[in-house]
């Protein structure tokens, strides 16, 4: 088995079938759209860094199922220590991309999948987690790239699965067959659904008895038939159409990238079913994806951060303003900001623990505080980006003015910033923060990603062991005699 | 005289020669261009309400100059009553269009201009004001609309006007002559420049001896020779080019609009100047429309507010989710901002006071609050917005998808939101909210508009009268005399 | 008619027989106790401030009743501008005192009581109105104060009166006599209960149909037969008992004080009887009351926001650290949250209406917010005033160690701050830091004080106007037409 | 050698001859004193902690100095998992007392002191390690308390050392004789030091060429001759002179105990001189002091905000709002916040690095991250409880009213809450919120503690490697080749 460069894996989808509609036309070289490029480039990038001597140790792994070298986004950490290379991994790569790699959904998925079906043969005595290895292990020998496919379109959101006026706005298996399962439904905010190569496809909720048909796990190539990518509309992908290079800011990895998937009575085999009508394993298995899922957006929220820093300190010292003190003021912030969610992670990393089958979870609480953190963190710190850059960021002309012959050079003087810098690279800058700090990619990779705020507070408020900490609250007041203290306490996990 | 209706102004804008170029392109029907339209529908709303009813009380105004009923937009306030009614203009006109009426940095400027050329003849024996009077007449009775223009380029922010690289970073008069001055420089985030009929154009700071070619207050044509308006280039500009009606969110009224105002050797006649080379003047003319403008900034930034929490609840009803309680908490946070800010406004207005000219002016420390807290209030609206709206505000497909033959319908089953919203109004509000709450306008137009906060902090801290306020604390400790108190505070406007 | 001076209110409290208990102790002399005797100067304050030739405009109106220049405190707004002077008025109070003046409980509470009294004889044929008015008059000529009394113990507050295990745990009528009506029930929070000359006794929330026990508004002189004042213990009040001079901080008028007063079958003559039964009017009468309080309470959180300023640059100068950036940063905030808090006073006065009976309100919505606005600056203002400070105001010895023989030395040899600052008066500011920003007295009067946040929270929501955000929000996304524009907003009172 | 149990540890204070004033008396059983008693209290807490079988993996430790087990407070970690060993118990210490255990400075101290007089050996070939390590080995064999002196008076904060009027406001050595140097000056904020038995005294920033004098580490039993404590005298304080036990809350560890230490020409024998004039080793010894200090106070202050949701929990029950959205809301933010603090200091802790002395360091960016966190979230939280404990946190009478004869049947009667909770239970808890929510204790130990906000921001900034990140800003944008990236990033160690 070789590792995967980033070359191999373009010329990989050229092979693909991959159904993609954009902007109402379907398009034949979907990995040459220039509103799919940048996810194709950047997906290329995560390839290319497990073969970087400097970063392989984070950007690669030491499969458990072969002992191969495997490319860290479809390996399976067993101990605090991978996982916490894993949050370096994101770091990095979110950082020097200014982007998503969108792989993670598919490594979350692997974990939380491995262990569940590991758990559900144990209970019930079925083969999953042998198909669901067999499957892994064809992925980490093709080194394929799997998108994580969880959220449904969900309809109206005050009811379940079967209470909708359509039973398909929750995924669902339509038919049983011999060779197969076949299924119905549509998974949004798909990231980068339409350049991977597999799609891993999970409920999108705990389900509960009677909604059996929606309890499925399964894989399946991304140019199945009947699966159909379509391209969200954005207004950063309304800017790789009709912009100049300049304009795009992050020029080659640009805007984040999703699509609405349909599954349009799409055929499954059944060595590809990892689980099947199984309602009781399907909240461990949405949680510990959550969790997992969580965990590392902490880095990856991190590593943008770092980039709003970047931006907004450069835009300072082109500006002239970089010693201010309320310039240096914000940048401080942005910084603690930016460490303190990749704390989160690290410590939910270091304080998680190994499941039966060998799999390594991060800390529940932690995982959700940290996601919480981060969505909080990445808002407050574009705003304090947008302060620093100043308004060209949101008026400033064309790249297409600045080229222009008459009026170029009307740009070239009066866009001129601090001297020695020229106004090209000021103007660039400005397109950078234009794109970062308004695209509305931090919404869905940063913010709605991995669960809506509610979500991680639901869990913080049920994991918040308010019985123990409330008897604490009584002896302290003589409520109850201090004797009690060393019943209640008698392990630091009961704690946190 | 007649106040035109929208219709007349458009009429009006076809007889102009102004000078636009969009994305490298001279646009020789600049009002019809997809990117200006929008700013040309908002413009034509500010002149509708005039002939409103149920408005005309707060849109409309005597002028004190001709006694004639004028757009309030080219009125001058003499009483807090006036000034309250403005700011119920703003935010009305600021809610019903999701956006900027473009014609305040016009008011404002007319307001401070008024009077400091007031101050000026008061002190000096000059003519400024009879001019400055006789050209607000010309608008008022011709019913113009008016940029104020403010923001120089300013090259290197550490550095004077004089010792930046090219003196024309700042505006200047580069000749003195018989039938005029000659300017040359440029000014940036001009708000709908490219659509008033005229530009009154102001210093961007206070100037010291020595800077005089710098301190010069003029008006111009908007179609003026040797002016040339560059049009932003925004995603959300982008979009105007390639998008569906469905994907321009804000339908009508659409994104802010502001240009690069480039003045290449302009000539301006002397009936038009206002103040050349009076340094002295120039700072109370900078901070009298700044505190102008920020108070009513306030109302702005309400009525925008406004539309954020109509677009969240809509959706919040449209997903099935408008009850639930954090939903309700967060409808109350943004209900409570925008309410805030117009607070300050309203007080501001309340608490001013008249200045010799007749020219009524706001509270300094409360418009300077004011806008602080409305740029602060603006952001984290926006994201308690997002976070209701969910991911599909960033993720839905083009518009042209949902009006595709073939996947249109997957789109229409599967975006289906609660039952008996047709998807297609569900799809709609998202899109308003990708406008609305990504859109780079707000950076120009709420945050960084009528200043940074920098500026509003430093205004906030001159203004805090510390001695007063030490002297009291020591008061109430002990270590100075009871009897101080008596002769500290001798009057309720020092408090503040 | 007289105005009262401090020293007449003080000589009038010796003529009186209240109940008062501290420490488990029954006070003979209440008024000398040196855990209430701070509020007996503040009181004071508020007799003298009439007197006073700078701010009489402020603290002193003509009585709508009897055309006699009466305090304000027991003075009815009939216009905004009564209302605006009554908000600097209490700015002023609060700034000078660095603490409450009690009086505005009773201020308020006779707002609502006379507008309501109003309402209800208008609707029923009674003359509860007439009843207050003469009450009022009493008041007015004798020149007393009066405590608003409103907060019951409330129990269960999942319940209601009737269903809590005591029925006493709202106060209620239990008996109707010729001569009048027995009580029976609690209060608590009642700042400066003990000091005042009379209670004016409100419900504590809206009663509905079967709760006419509890609907019941009257007044009684403070030392009537059955009424127990129970002053708090804090432990602001343990340093009056064992604490030097120099350890209260604020030395005169020092810790807010509050008591639980007991109403043990007390009896009310008919004449102070202003409600009984009627439950209907409960709702506005409360609504009211909390409304003007919020709204006043406004600019008493300004005036100790000043104070938190005051104590905070003092300290930073004696520190020799005023200049640095992060202190005037910081200053900046917690002005800008001073005038913040003010603003929403302010502009609530002046965009309120007349009611009826000629009393003015102020707007309900801007109240609310200005409420909350203040609790959540006080907070962050106390917060940055703890920072400005350092570690000394928690960690300064007692004043009696400075004040020893042999030990005194070393604390002025050691505490000595900038040079030229004596060492007591650093000691004495920290001391008042201590004070200030540690004592429990923002809690009750600036948090909890007219309604904790929820409660305004709710009121908030409930007066978003939704429908109307909605509708503008589908008419700018095309889902409704745009004449509708002109159906809807007919009126400029429907936008806020 | 034995761990000391609470018993032996008060024990041997007896045999002390620590000098101590409260409140202008010098006071003879100062371990008895109702100011101090606490502090013994929490001090013995931490030498029984050591004794329980089910913490005493976190408790205590493995000396790498003698082998035997000894109090993790004065053992020195040599690997990551040992640091965040301490975390849990710092966290558990905390949280079971409501209160700081005083060792931490002295742990703290420990660790720089060792790893630094390592480098100095290194560097000079002096034998301060061997010295330092002897010290140690006799506190450890003698299980004694440590108290790391670290905090100057410091005068004039603008001002260098040997700038101020009087040189002994920073501690120095006055004198150096065979037997030892002597040392004058004054140290503030001392948590606990009259309850310790050993001093280990450490300059309070790094000191410069010239200022030798000043540059002295070094031990000295806390009743050595010249050495006076003065305690705090703070409103808590004052309580606790005058107070029931029902009004401590914290009855039995209740309010955090400082004192000034005065040292008058105190005389430290050679042997426990560790520096002496090295100025260059200033520095790093207090940097390494504060980043440990500010790792480690990550999990005390996780470990308060665990008591702050104990007591809001215990009152929302007892007042029969636990279940209400806000509520909930309220303890989830301070779940979150809890967990936030606690992950920083977990974070620092795993991404750490060994001296060549062999003590383990946490990573200085994440610790000064997590001490920012803390300090911002406790007050945060704080307000969160009081906004959830309602009034009568401040406003309920003294122990001694509820115990009185006649009006303690009021209190029981009315301060009755939901049923089945006993009255008194209510009582406690609002006094135990008063206690933790008002008492100045946070101020000195959680957020002026271990250095102010400003100090950890200036080490941010510092730490931020801005040329790292916007060079990666340019890459993106374009103005430096792609390929740039590959030279810039060779270690992930360069990302944070």
């Amino acid at each position: 088995m070789t590792l995967k460069t980033g070359e191999d894996y373009k010329r990989s989808l050229a092979k693909m079938k991959t159904v993609v509609y954009v902007r109402g036309e379907k398009v034949d070289r979907f990995y040459d759209h220039p509103c799919l490029k940048p996810a194709v480039e950047i997906v290329a990038v995560g390839y290319d860094l497990a073969h970087n001597p400097h970063h392989a140790s984070c950007t690669t792994a030491v499969s458990h199922l072969t002992g191969e070298i495997v490319n860290r986004f479809v390996n399976v950490a067993t101990s605090a220590e991978e996982l916490i290379k894993r949050e370096k991994q994101i770091r990095l790569a979110s950082f020097t991309t200014g982007g998503c790699l969108y792989q993670c959904t598919g490594t979350d998925a692997i974990h939380a999948a491995a262990c569940t079906t590991y758990d559900a043969d144990a209970a019930l005595g079925t083969d999953y987690y042998q198909r669901f290895n067999e499957w892994l292990k064809y992925i980490q020998t093709n080194d394929l790239c799997v998108n994580g496919v969880i959220t449904d379109v969900k309809g109206d959101r005050s009811k379940r699965p079967t209470e909708q006026v359509n039973p398909d706005l929750f995924l669902r298996v339509v038919e049983k067959r011999k060779d197969g399962i076949i299924v119905r439904g549509a998974k949004v905010h798909q990231s980068g659904a339409a350049v991977m190569h597999e799609h891993l496809v999970y409920p999108c909720q705990a389900m509960r008895q009677g909604e059996e048909q929606y309890a499925t796990l399964f894989a399946i190539p991304a140019d199945a038939k009947g699966i159909i990518h379509i391209h969200q509309g954005t207004s950063a992908d309304a800017m790789r159409l009709v912009g100049d290079e300049m304009d795009f800011g992050n020029i080659k990895y640009g805007a984040s990238s999703t699509q609405m998937t349909i599954f349009d009575n799409v055929v499954v085999p059944w060595e590809r079913v990892f689980l099947c009508g199984e309602t009781q394993f399907t909240r461990d298995l949405v949680e510990r994806f959550g969790r997992i899922h969580r965990c590392v957006s902490c880095s990856c929220t991190s590593g943008w951060i770092d980039d709003f820093i970047g931006v907004a300190q450069a835009l300072a010292e082109y500006n002239g303003v970089a010693n201010l003190p309320h310039i240096k003021d914000k940048i401080t912030q942005m910084t603690f900001m930016s460490g303190r969610a990749f704390a989160c992670g690290i410590a939910a990393a270091a304080l998680g623990y190994k499941t039966p089958s060998g799999v390594y979870l991060p800390d529940r609480l932690l995982s959700n505080i940290g996601k919480l953190d981060g969505a909080l963190s990445i808002n407050e710190s574009r705003q304090l980006g947008i302060d620093i850059a100043g308004g060209l960021m949101a008026t400033a002309p064309w790249g297409k003015d600045y080229k222009h012959p008459e009026i170029g050079k009307y740009i070239e003087e009066f866009l001129q910033g601090v001297e020695g810098v020229p106004t090209e690279h000021r103007l660039r800058m400005f397109k950078l923060a234009h794109h970062l700090y308004t695209s509305s990619g931090i919404v869905e990779t940063k913010i709605q990603g991995s669960g809506p705020s509610q979500v991680q507070k639901v869990n913080i408020y049920h994991l918040a062991n308010l019985a123990l900490k409330t008897k604490v609250a009584r002896i302290l007041c003589g409520i109850e005699a201090e004797e009690e203290m060393g019943n209640v306490l008698k392990d630091f996990s009961e704690i946190a």
